[in-house]
């Protein structure tokens, strides 16, 4: 599904925003790839970040995925519009037991107020997904918050 | 609803499988009430863990939800079980903008295999929540995996 | 949690907008209770609408969780708002095989845009629920649909 | 994705727990394509199961999704096995008001004791979908109850 994004200046909006987001610096997550409707995260194992039988922490996970979701939906907001998740459902199909992790997200519908997404996160380059998130977000204007 | 555990010592098996979570650890996260079919953790606000706007993340309030529902569930599962979650759905209802938060997990039906616990996180003592979450989680045998 | 409703009519506004739902009647859906932020639904058995075990289709419980759902949140909304459902997720926690059906939905934030509810089903007066729901509901105004 | 089903006769035993099902037949529903993890399921608007706008009600797409989920997971379950719903998601994007539907459902991951499926549903032939729903579905063996 082709995209066309409100905001010329979407990926440097983005990319600002992304900065901006201390957990994403805390947790080792960047971002690989960016477009209109689209945006991958990519991040490695980090033993401070797991669970009690020593896989990638169910919430490390999430993170990853909910910031995808967000910035994917982002990218095709307006300019003055912030980005808020409203709700998202996660699956864990796999256990995590990685090196290293790619969240793919991608919009499934623009609207004026909610966006929808979807995502998954894999492991080492494997296909098979470990995790998978479908998403809401809402674009907020004139509350005081922006991107 | 009263639940009686399957397992004696399970308050000091969840404590310990507890301990074992890094990222309990990491995001200063601690056990603040532990009963049968319920738990309540809590932790601080920590600028490490925020997003864009400054507020805490939606990955560091989830975080916190599942790891509740988890041993939530856990503590009414047999004693050579180890505890997996199937999915959640998340919804955030309020900005994460506290200095304390307690989250509040309880169980809604102990299965046989599978478990459903539903947790609110709050913040500053408010009676408001600021997300709500609905999880299903597994116990897994024989797997080598144990809790 | 006390509601206070922005329209004094709701509750002829919700019956009104109840009757129009050709699906309750087809399912034999009627309201029990209502008040502010809340709402509760019976419906019987019915072998038109059962899955393949002979049990309560998933979609029967699922289409009263739902409608309460919309409907509780429609209680809090303006007079000129419409109720549509952004999404919900459904824990099904037991065989429905009862004979009678309770569906109780309630409020758990009231926003200008988004509500957010809860719900169960009971079937046969037990205090266990045969399912649980929660859901986005969006208010909608100057759409051309209007409850 | 290609799926290895453990039952041969998977076709044949798919669509005869799909006719037992009173609500598909009720609602009009039927097969239209099947596979090994996937199934599609038509029908038609009608009247009776409309919403208060006069659009189908949401229940009545949840329906076909549910069940296009659960019918693409027993493609792939044990001859012994039978389904039933764990939970599932759904987000509704467009309102529907189409003549014709179709729901698509294809199994992201078939496990020993859980699967998980994604379904969507379309209007009219168009490629934009009307509502999209992630679930868990649970094989059921030993309990009675059979497909």
């Amino acid at each position: 599904m082709e995209h066309e994004p409100r905001d010329p200046d979407f990926d440097e909006r983005v990319r600002a925003s992304f900065g901006q987001q201390n957990m994403m610096q805390t947790m080792g997550m960047s971002i690989a790839a960016l477009a209109p409707g689209a945006i991958d995260i990519v991040f490695d194992h980090d033993d401070r970040f797991t669970q009690q039988h020593g896989f990638a922490h169910g919430g490390f996970i999430a993170t990853a995925l909910d910031t995808a979701c967000g910035f994917a939906a982002l990218t095709l907001m307006a300019p003055e519009a912030a980005v808020l998740t409203v709700e998202y459902k996660i699956n864990y199909l796999r256990p995590a037991s990685g090196a290293t992790y790619r969240a793919s997200a991608h919009v499934i519908k623009a609207g004026r107020t909610l966006t929808n997404c979807e995502a998954t996160v894999t492991a080492d380059g494997n296909e098979k997904p470990v995790a998978t998130m479908t998403a809401t977000l809402i674009s907020l204007v004139d509350t005081g918050i922006k991107d």
